[in-house]
């Protein structure tokens, strides 16, 4: 992607006057001039010509107006241009040819969109018990050598504004080396909590600073908000399947893990969760990941979040929310702490993955419990260390942070569509996967007989990490499904590892029938 | 001690003639040319006039060799020669004139030793509760306007290398802003551990860098060797009076705390221990700091640690070490854990007492526990941000720890005696104290009658903040004690508010002689 060839074109482009966009649409639709406000220019402009590729205006192998008569037809700066060309390939409209510049390519066939989960009742609740596989797995993936690193869950670091932040902290330690040396203030850097109240405006919510937490990540204000609303034997109710991270934290709490049935597309099921907690009284707290669900990428709509917090009022169970992926979705998302009236709601954020996974900052509000989350805080870890948070709040303070999200959100979408059709291109028949709404994890399922345990082992020998679906449920329900990372613009290198993984695929599925079918020698 | 009054002295001093070194000391003891390698050159000095004055020979009001005769008569440097002198103001002997010199002064009465605990046996074990008076006094703190801070336990941010560490980190970040964006290594920067294992020979430690797990300083490691030894509802051994953070930590953790009685100079009292176990059966580990422990300043003898050690081994019970303030111990000690053979000690240390109290940098090693501590500190937070890690890996690994902690132990022991000496100038009669041998914390008793709830809540109204006694145990045992923090240089703030304390002493002293004697109205 990063040697986009851009045709130069010193006169007049050959291709525009067969695709001058006043052939292409009606008149009323024509962007001209395009719509401010709306979507971002770009794909105002993809738009206009994926219409015309899917209505056969432009068949295969015709070849797209140049960058250059594209700023001018739709007078649109160079990068814009660009920008709506990219997102076309990425969607796999078009092709680009060295030199030569876009053309329409011949539809791929995209992968099965994702199923509904099958079951729709949750298990019993059990302790969880999946750390040991877990742990054997971080273990293996530690010990091996890994080239290719498709099973995390962060972008690649280019892609945060890593530079800038350096700046900020290069600058407080030229002012304020002190900083170094004095005891952190409690609860968190006041301009940070500031900046994060502010921040947190965008999802709806109304905070005071003082009723921000700074924690170390999303985790700690994740163990610490159960730690608050449980007892070591009580039932928490999680989504199925479920960050791994969560379950360990569950387990190593003494708590019960109820998994309730989730679905790619519209998260947490309110009727499966309703039903399980008929079955279980010791039920305590339900935590959920509304926006861009790790591993599923779901979005919950409106009226769910709104339903699950009524049932929570009405049940009076806490209701725990992990908001830590919902600013890379590609609509803003409305937090469901927004609708609490009660203090029902624990919510808790992070800029790990947003803005530096490097610096570990999460917060967290705690509702009715903020008294109880603050004592568990300080006797947990005391206050997190000043630098990180002064230069972040400085960042945010500045303003950069919602320019940084939206290329971040930009970049992710191409990413997101350039990996989903790699994998489409390589993984065997029956294959399936839904694109999520923003984020960095795709979540595929393989098909039947393919265990992601076994494929696991196998990518590692090769020097491919992914992660495993069994990792994210306390059962193997999800064994034939894997979690991989699109967070890393795409080379050769990863380009060869999904080709390795649909390798590998083929020889687990061959090995499998030859172990029903053939004769024991 | 910022304006330390040196009378300049353009030509020969007066005071030398009849002070010259040679008439006050058999020759062999004469410090021409000052022993290396012995005392520091300005102990050494300054031993040689407090000898003088003890015995006499340098009377109340006699003046004190000009600091330029002290450096011709023992050929030191200009600051050794102001630090003898600082040293023996700091001890009582001297006085500063402003524009005249030194003189000596008249010997000032010092408080009592501090007393051997009165009770010998423990209170029964129970879940602790101080937490709501523990939220209670930081809570007034935090909204109070503090002018003076005598109730912390750091030193001053300029006694910490916080200017080499700020270079480390901008260097750092210049060179690698990646840091900020990568996730962080699992357990810790292995840089950092490696210098942390190293740093540990000190102590008799020998670690493997895979044994040390880095965490948000000691209070995080404490917790997490608590959850990798009990379960809730188990009684944790801990020294009474203790740090309150370790009773909030308890109580957090639904563990019940037995409270053993503790010397203010050998520490935990093993019998004490072991009559108290006999009625717990529920005991499963014991929390002890040996060195400089936190509020008393206690040092436990070898025989004692091994002793300690044997028996938790004898009895199957996890030996938790709380290790943060040993490295600044005016004598080198050997921690507990350097004989354990079984990895029956979980070893707590920390980097925020010594190095750098803004950067939250503690670690463990978790002996048979390790496996354990590991998964509950990566459920808990993850692992630490890597930029401060980085920074103190390259500070210790140029080896500039040595000379800062020479340096930090130097000064803290000067201010220990200022500290010391101005409490006793001010607090009424009966006032007990030990100097520590080492770190910053002051354990003042009070005379009878005294409240050090009423005194911190008297003197949070005159802007100083003290920590009361009534925060270090479960019980209002310790209600006429106060820890006083020595950290910081003594000032005019200092000196002010440490009359402040002694005059609301008298005040409240009064009030309850008042109480009991006057007829109501």
């Amino acid at each position: 992607m990063s040697t986009v060839p851009v045709a130069p074109s010193p006169g007049p482009d050959p291709a525009v006057d067969h695709l001058s966009p006043e052939r292409l649409a009606p008149a009323s639709s024509l962007p001209g001039r395009l719509a401010p406000g709306a979507d971002p220019l770009y794909e105002q402009v993809a738009a206009h010509y994926r219409h015309a590729i899917h209505s056969g205006t432009m068949p295969v192998g015709s070849r797209m107006p140049s960058v250059r008569a594209l700023m001018g037809l739709h007078r649109v700066s160079l990068t814009t241009a660009l920008q709506a060309c990219r997102l076309l390939e990425s969607q796999g409209l078009l092709q680009a040819r060295q030199r030569a510049g876009y053309f329409v390519r011949a539809p791929r066939p995209r992968l099965a969109r994702a199923a509904e989960p099958r079951q729709s009742r949750a298990d019993p609740a059990q302790f969880v018990g999946v750390h040991q596989r877990v742990s054997t797995v971080l273990m293996q993936a530690g010990q091996a050598q890994v080239r290719v690193h498709l099973g995390g869950a962060c972008a690649a670091p280019s892609l945060y504004p890593v530079k800038a932040l350096a700046l900020q902290a290069q600058r407080l330690l030229r002012r304020r080396p002190e900083l170094l040396g004095e005891a952190p203030e409690p609860r968190g850097h006041p301009l940070l909590r500031a900046a994060l109240a502010r921040q947190a405006l965008d999802a709806g919510l109304q905070l005071h600073p003082q009723q921000v937490l700074v924690t170390h990540g999303c985790t700690e204000a994740l163990g610490i908000a159960l730690r608050a609303t449980t007892q070591p034997g009580d039932t928490v109710a999680v989504e199925s399947p479920t960050y791994y991270g969560l379950l360990q934290i569950l387990e190593t709490l003494g708590l019960r893990a109820l998994e309730i049935p989730a679905s790619p597309h519209t998260g947490l099921s309110l009727p499966a969760l309703q039903e399980a907690a008929r079955r279980e009284p010791g039920l305590k707290a339900v935590v959920v990941v509304p926006h861009l669900q790790n591993p599923l990428g779901s979005l919950m709509p409106d009226d769910s979040k709104q339903a699950l917090l009524a049932w929570c009022e009405q049940m009076d169970r806490a209701l725990i929310e992990d908001d830590t992926y919902a600013a890379l979705a590609d609509q803003p998302q409305r937090a469901i702490k927004s609708w609490d009236q009660t203090g029902r709601v624990i919510f808790c954020a992070s800029l790990h993955k947003t803005l530096a996974p490097g610096m570990r900052l999460g917060w967290m509000t705690g509702g009715r419990w903020q008294a109880r989350v603050e004592v568990l805080k300080y006797a947990q870890s005391r206050p997190n260390e000043m630098l990180g948070q002064a230069a972040v709040a400085e960042f945010l303070m500045a303003g950069h942070m919602a320019r940084h999200l939206r290329s971040l959100r930009a970049r992710l979408a191409d990413q997101r569509e350039v990996m989903a059709q790699l994998l489409s291109d390589h993984l065997p028949e029956g294959t399936r996967m839904s694109l999520p709404p923003g984020g960095m994890n795709l979540w595929v399922e393989l098909p039947e007989g393919l265990s992601s345990m076994a494929l696991f082992e196998a990518a590692l020998t090769r020097g491919v990490r992914i992660a495993p679906g069994a990792m994210f449920s306390n059962s193997m329900r999800f064994d034939r499904c894997i979690r991989i990372n699109a967070g890393y613009l795409m080379d050769d290198a990863q380009r060869e590892a999904v080709q390795t993984l649909g390798e590998l695929c083929r020889q687990l599925q061959g090995r499998s029938v030859a172990g029903v079918f053939l004769p024991q020698p």
